[in-house]
């Protein structure tokens, strides 16, 4: 496999000349200036590129093996974990007060997307301790905080989430898994969970899953649903003993590995839980309200996954380019020379600038959101904060399923750039998309991110804050249009910009029928967010032009901007229209869906 | 897995209400009653689904082995390929003059998706066998087929193809494998060839090799190629020795076999020839001819993999259904019901209306592609046999490039019907995709088809051929728009129609440009070609429509001619309008990718 060159000069193009240090102002970060940034970006990718990204393929053959309970992650990944984890990489994005570095979300979410482009299998590691992070910061006690925080923050244990049941999958309500309450106030859970993301491993000395399961006598469905926290080693104060033990070994074990199409390296468990005297777990949060706490992360999660997909994206593109560059095949059309490199061909070029262009417009659309996070949490004015919250509701859907199912289009390109050698596993690009297949599956599917969306997302404002971001879609088009050069741009984009607005009216209109409703939202779901993506991503595109022409109108010759300009022309010219395509397709109503039997 | 069912209703309805036996009518056809294909098709669906398809997730499984230059095929591999080649099923699209039963090609095509479906893996081996035969046929001596095709058309024996060398893919030109012409007639041969299907396994008593060398001294490029046939084991007269032995063992040995992403159960070949001696090999038809003979045969070699698409993608959807059917998930938002399958939500429905319609839709032009082939070959006068010859030289690389694409994005979206258990390995949707990954690449790689219909198809025609199909959609389109229920479809097909002969006219226009022409073509070659697919698959179910509704109108209630018609809805409504998109990309110009530098 090619080198991987963590995308340092393209995230610095986003973060500085699109979003213009946006994040950077805000109060919190007044310690993050550009030149720290530039320092933590270049370190990211040193990490990425020579630690985690030579285990990737080695990764993925050797994969992750179960003996006596005890899983043993790929040869060279506990280094490389505990590389990250050494160099506080697991806290940057976390707040100072949990003992994060407290950088902001667009320079934590460029960092993810380096190391997820360099080793996804690993980097699901540090993703889910993350999440657990998360649920604990928002909702554990005082007395949890101060028990788990700390080691899961820096990394030296990691988070697990335990949602899914045989029977329980996009459904959680259906979660059988039994907490029983002891008299001590500790609970004792009894139960399997599976699809369980390094769930047991070897990489860390203690895990923390999070789990939720059902009292006794709770009601049925999600009201009766709670979360618990259930160390794989029980913890007390001190959180080491003497002897550098930790607790006693609590009463979960991995029953499995599962066996899957990709990301070997990262091992997916079924965990029991109970199969002797039940594990000892701790109530987090409310008793009842599990679902409602695991939602709390589940927007900032979808958009880790959003930018995984955009990792193993840009991985594909460098992978594709190193070797269309290389691979000498057939007469150039221009130059007539009978040895050229495969890039000269126009059909091959194509294939590579749509891989480059959507992998740019995912990257700007993923920092976008990541730095209206930012003004969410930090924004000086409620007003702010709401504004910029209601964008990242709606945005979040788009970056986790549009730039997850993309990821895996670009993945199957960037094996048919490599033509046969594509097919070979040593190449490394069948890897590439055996590992991005899994993205618009989990932390809900990508049809749940569409139904979030042209459901519950759009139906509860009305509609407000998308057409807050298509107000902005159109600033851009009118941008563009009032240039020379790239008023075509601008002509696109403005038609982008009037099909989402059309498709929203009618989303909104059937979406809103007390019968019809639901069926107009399913049905429209999925072709809906395509469209939004499409548009959205465009957007940035357009953006981008802008800012890489004012650079080379400020006197920059730096190639970097042309490029930028071409990958723009050809989001909009060339990959906008097909988009744009589902606007037709809502347009063609909802009866077909409704009337289809599959039993016939 | 699921079981599979071969389509033999879905066929039946193609080939009968769609095509009206056409074929059968045919000089030559004779005695292909309907009563005949009936009873061949439900045969060939017993060999695919009783015996082919409980292979085929072993087959994955367990993979092949070389031990000492021999190859195992899976278990279960050699008696399934018995079963087929005792039954006859080798020969059933050969003429009976060179000892097959020469039946039509839409039912040789049928068959073929059939077994595919069941097993593409193991399918392989007749598939390449069949390229064997049909080059013989066209080129080879009298002796050759003598000695050769008897063995071949039975199944004794299986043939490959050998083209691939690590420096000549796509382009041939570069091949260096030497032959070296010795006093007695025969050439020694010497060199390395790769990407060998089916090259050496234990499934066939000899394995014929048809062998891509250069001669000594012979032109550089193309013209220095000849074309060998080279057998495992050398073959005399009589075939077979007293004992049972054969010839003496030539010198072509299996130096290794690939590790690829997918079919798993197809043993991909790296073959020496000549590590000794040289292995002998003899001329196939003229010296310097090779890459013309071997191009008599491409046609529907290509013709055949797209058919191998649609197998897989039909497999795909079956086991889509089976799964939405079966697994309980979510509350029904027409029911309310807490415990519906998942097949009750919409967003489910519409993956699988979608895999189902464009599986249906792809079959029918493929069928129809076969049955002008019928034409072409047995058209009772020279004007029927040339018409149907050029449709079908248009038609092939859309088969080819179009539903293999297809397939490769309907397994996929397999997957994603399943959940998490569609990355599960043991679900055997993943396979699904893996498998079909292969076939956008080999025979010829998708972009050289679009180049081959964009280029050389259409413009040494002026796009006539393709001028008369589109009169024909034209024609499908005012009947469905004379009907009152299916007039929304026949707009949508008029639409698409006259797209196509916009972006057919520029890509003429700009094409013959003799400077910028050829960088029109590369650039526009893809686009075009999908535009195409999408086009002529409505096509076929607009025509799908008409043919169920009459029969609707004839009285039958039987549901499976609604479904037709919410597939042709669906394709037509929900799916050509994302092809149609492609027009824009044509209209956006060549620009973007001429002036592109990947290596910038």
């Amino acid at each position: 496999m090619s080198p991987y060159a963590a995308p340092v000069r393209d995230v610095r193009f986003v973060l500085e000349e699109m979003l213009e240090y946006g994040s950077f102002a805000l109060p919190g970060f007044e310690e993050t200036s550009p030149d720290l940034v530039e320092a933590v970006l270049e370190e990211a990718a040193r990490l990425a590129g020579e630690v985690w990204a030579p285990l990737n393929a080695s990764g993925d053959r050797q994969g992750c093996q179960l003996k006596d309970g005890q899983v043993r992650v790929p040869d060279g990944f506990v280094e490389a974990y505990r590389a990250y984890a050494q160099g506080g990489w697991n806290g940057i994005g976390v707040s100072e007060a949990l003992g994060g570095q407290g950088l902001p979300e667009v320079v934590a979410s460029a960092v993810q997307e380096m190391l997820h482009g360099a080793n996804m299998a690993l980097g699901l590691c540090p993703m889910l301790t993350a999440s657990a992070i998360e649920a604990l910061a928002h909702h554990g006690s005082d007395e949890q905080k101060t028990l788990y925080l700390p080691k899961l923050v820096e990394g030296t244990w990691t988070g697990t989430m335990n949602l899914t049941e045989p029977q329980a999958g996009s459904d959680l309500s259906k979660v059988r898994t039994r907490a029983v309450p002891g008299e001590d106030g500790t609970y004792r859970l009894f139960g399997q969970k599976i699809y369980i993301t390094w769930g047991e491993h070897d990489a860390a000395e203690n895990i923390i899953h999070l789990v939720l399961a059902r009292t006794p006598d709770a009601p049925e469905g999600n009201k009766g649903i709670s979360l618990f926290l259930v160390p794989k080693y029980l913890v007390n104060e001190p959180l080491v003993n003497a002897d550098g033990s930790l607790g006693e070994r609590n009463d979960v074990i991995c029953a499995s590995l599962e066996h899957k199409l990709g990301i070997h390296g990262s091992p997916t468990c079924t965990l029991s839980f109970g199969e002797g005297e039940g594990a000892i777990g701790y109530l987090v949060g409310e008793e009842g309200r599990g679902l409602n706490h695991m939602f709390t992360m589940m927007n900032e999660a979808r958009h880790k996954v959003g930018i995984q997909g955009i990792g193993v994206a840009e991985r594909a593109c460098q992978h594709a380019f190193a070797y269309a560059l290389d691979r000498v095949q057939g007469r150039s059309p221009r130059s007539g020379r009978s040895d050229c490199t495969i890039s000269d061909h126009l059909d091959v070029r194509r294939m590579l600038l749509s891989m480059r262009a959507r992998t740019d417009a995912m990257r700007a659309l993923a920092l976008y959101c990541a730095a209206q996070l930012d003004v969410a949490r930090h924004g000086t004015s409620e007003d702010d904060r709401k504004t910029a919250q209601a964008k990242v509701d709606v945005l979040i859907p788009v970056v986790k399923a549009f730039s997850t199912d993309q990821a895996v289009e670009i993945a199957s390109l960037g094996i048919q750039v490599h033509g046969g050698m594509g097919y070979i596993e040593e190449t490394g690009a069948a890897q590439l998309l055996r590992d991005a297949r899994i993205a618009p599956i989990y932390e809900g599917t990508n049809g749940i991110q569409a139904l979030d969306l042209a459901g519950r997302k759009l139906q509860r404002d009305g509609g407000a804050a998308l057409a807050t971001l298509i107000d902005e879609v159109e600033g851009t088009a009118r941008a563009l249009l009032a240039t020379t050069e790239l008023a075509p741009l601008g002509e696109g984009l403005a038609a982008g910009a009037a099909d989402l607005t059309a498709a929203l009216a009618i989303l909104l209109e059937q979406g809103s029928d007390p019968e019809r409703g639901v069926d107009a939202v399913q049905a429209y779901a999925t072709p809906f967010l395509s469209l939004a993506g499409h548009v959205l991503c465009a957007w940035q595109m357009g953006r981008a032009a802008l800012a890489a022409t004012a650079a080379q109108q400020a006197g920059s010759s730096d190639p970097f901007y042309a490029a930028k300009r071409q990958s723009a022309d050809y989001a909009i010219r060339q990959w906008l229209p097909v988009g744009r395509a589902q606007r037709a397709v809502i347009e063609s109503g909802t009866a077909s869906l409704a009337a289809f039997q599959p039993s016939a």
